[in-house]
């Protein structure tokens, strides 16, 4: 397995501390925002003889609470439906090895959230990219661009709604067309959920449990860590309503023998966690993510399509190589000793070439920071020694 | 995956409890034993404010609390020798991926530990086993038979020191032996000792860290879970002293972005448990296990042997197919509204015919309770209709 390209920058990032630059990290989805007090609260009245292993597909009062929860988004499910899982990793990792074997194919919009590689080669699964495009802000490709792609070995379409890389927000329509495709060939559709609540601008975001006759079809794959901003409890889950794929992925949750039983009971407390925490988060991302996009295309150059959900941007720079300029921001340049660390967008597309003038913002800091991240990112790129001089764009979906 | 012996046991053991029925649950490695108070201590005073990923390897404080945790043991390594994972599972599976590609081959003495088959099949592994015989106790068979087993296709031999299922703790001289021919045949020797502060009778653990001329052959596997018990943690670690696995297997574990936090917190507190804990358990288990090859070997035609460590023994019943037995005194059984849970051995063979008089008993219940539990299976052996007589052999390593 190759060391992805951000996993590459990171010696020179602790080289550049270590040298006492500042590093701004807009390079990772660790979001700063405070974990709710509510999650803390029950982790600190925890109270019990014996730390024993939960129930292989998690505890039964939680997943009876996680299908509550779906309710209120209308989501109808059963607590049956619904496997906890060591993150949503592991969810994405146990439902590609139910669904699809060693040698066959999954489909998945490039650029895509690049551990996405690492769950397909541990179950020896290709994945065939699909490219999706700057200049409409990375919108759904085409059907018959899916349609070119399939093939007998073709088990599976993966995308992630709102998007990881790119912030795109999947539309009702695109999800109805990924459905017709789906049902035409008789394939899996995983959709990667976990950005659900991430979304902007007043829209609604619409699940794929949702759209009527796919229930044999759809897995989908959620996780605590960016809603409640808990990464580090390790709990996630894998929701579908084909009862021979939830059976399948017991047998690997078996084997596993259980997830984290502190994560569960902090991911059953989150559950509590009133509507407005969620809007103040909304709140800060929105204005975060206005505050990244005016900046950024305010620099000569610079392409930033708004995203309408997640934490994230692929923006264009007028760059040569998005590896190497990453690089040079760690290793080389500093405005006022501080820099930025950006993840290079090569990293999320496996099209060889595609993503050399990318690069992926994580708007994960507060915005007298982020300030000061894309000042130091603007006089980089007048600065860098790579810079090419490319033609704006009339428009970008903003 | 097919489902284990065990696990198709269980709706008749969740049936008999409904009716009313009390099931003593032999079954499986769940100690009934108090999680040390410090651990909780820990968890209760967590402060920080907002639950991140930890380091894909671990939290280093953690690693280094660690390498100082094995010099006790007189273990020599750094910090960077070990990796934290999500449990032993995780570390094996990890482990396995990266010394052994899809194809190649695995020896392991059976019976073993029915989740290796599991991990295996994840990498596509294939598993040889080696078969030891109650006759000895499951010494380790001899190293001829090993070198039978071996091709061109092998590339690692697995052990659990002391074992699960059998209880059976190798010696060092054993250990040399796989040394001598993992070294003659340049292969990965894989030892998991969870269960290494489980050892009885005065006698001594030896790691194979600590043999001679391993360091690029060792892998060792460990865990929290049994240890303090706290298997809910979810805790284990990956020790190598050869630098390229532990870069692979930081490859996986990047992309499964990190160990739960709470379970590493919970994992490093444990480390300063007094050595007052271990004793008291260790008094427990030893008392219990000669409790149980008492009321075992009193049982007409049942051969138990005395287990050298871990919590666990095969033994032998005059029964004709041990999973339509342990099925049977879930099922059609009862002593006073009272009966037994036990794990067919034949889960644990990957030989087919094998462990069908056996079965695995955890002794992981109070004396009180196991006093019981043997009387049910004593009257159960009394009464079961696919009794059959076997001669009890002599001397069973007692």
């Amino acid at each position: 397995m190759p060391a992805s390209p951000i996993r590459k920058l990171v010696p020179y990032a602790e080289r550049a501390k270590r040298e006492g630059k500042k590093v701004y990290h807009l390079n990772i989805g660790q979001p700063d925002i405070e974990t709710p007090k509510q999650v803390f609260d029950a982790i600190r009245s925890v109270n019990f003889p014996v730390l024993e292993y939960s129930h292989s597909a998690g505890i039964e009062s939680y997943r009876r609470k996680l299908a509550a929860y779906y309710k209120r988004y209308d989501i109808d499910l059963n607590f049956e439906n619904i496997l906890i899982t060591t993150g949503g990793s592991e969810a994405i990792t146990f439902g590609l090895m139910a669904a699809v074997d060693e040698g066959e194919e999954v489909i998945i919009p490039e650029p895509f959230y690049a551990n996405y590689n690492g769950f397909a080669i541990s179950g020896g699964i290709n994945i065939k990219p699909i490219t999706s495009r700057i200049e409409n802000g990375f919108a759904l490709p085409s059907i018959s661009e899916f349609e070119k792609l399939i093939t007998p070995k073709t088990k599976a379409i993966l995308i992630c709604n709102p998007n990881n890389p790119t912030g795109y927000f999947y539309s009702k329509e695109e999800l109805e067309q990924l459905r017709d495709v789906v049902l035409k060939h008789d394939l899996f559709l995983f959709v990667d959920e976990v950005y659900r609540d991430f979304v902007y601008d007043g829209k609604k975001h619409t699940s794929v449990l949702n759209l009527p006759g796919l229930e044999k079809n759809v897995v989908v794959i959620d996780s605590v860590s960016k809603r409640f901003s808990m990464c580090g409890a390790r709990i996630g889950c894998l929701i579908s309503r084909n009862k021979d794929i939830i059976d399948t992925v017991l047998k690997f949750a078996q084997a596993r023998l259980s997830p984290p039983t502190f994560g569960q009971i902090a991911g059953e407390a989150a559950l509590d966690v009133p509507h407005e925490y969620h809007e103040q988060v909304m709140n800060e991302y929105v204005s975060r993510r206005n505050l990244m996009c005016e900046r950024m295309n305010e620099i000569p150059g610079v392409v930033c399509p708004k995203p309408g959900g997640a934490f994230y941007t692929i923006a264009r720079l007028p760059i040569d190589d998005s590896d190497r300029f990453c690089q040079w921001l760690l290793e080389s340049f500093s405005f006022n000793n501080e820099t930025v660390m950006l993840a290079p967008a090569t990293g999320f597309y496996t099209t060889p070439g595609l993503g050399l003038d990318e690069v992926r913002i994580a708007y994960v800091l507060r915005n007298s920071e982020m300030e000061k991240a894309f000042a130091c990112l603007k006089v980089a790129l007048e600065q860098y020694p790579g810079r090419i001089e490319i033609a704006k764009p009339s428009a970008i979906n903003s």
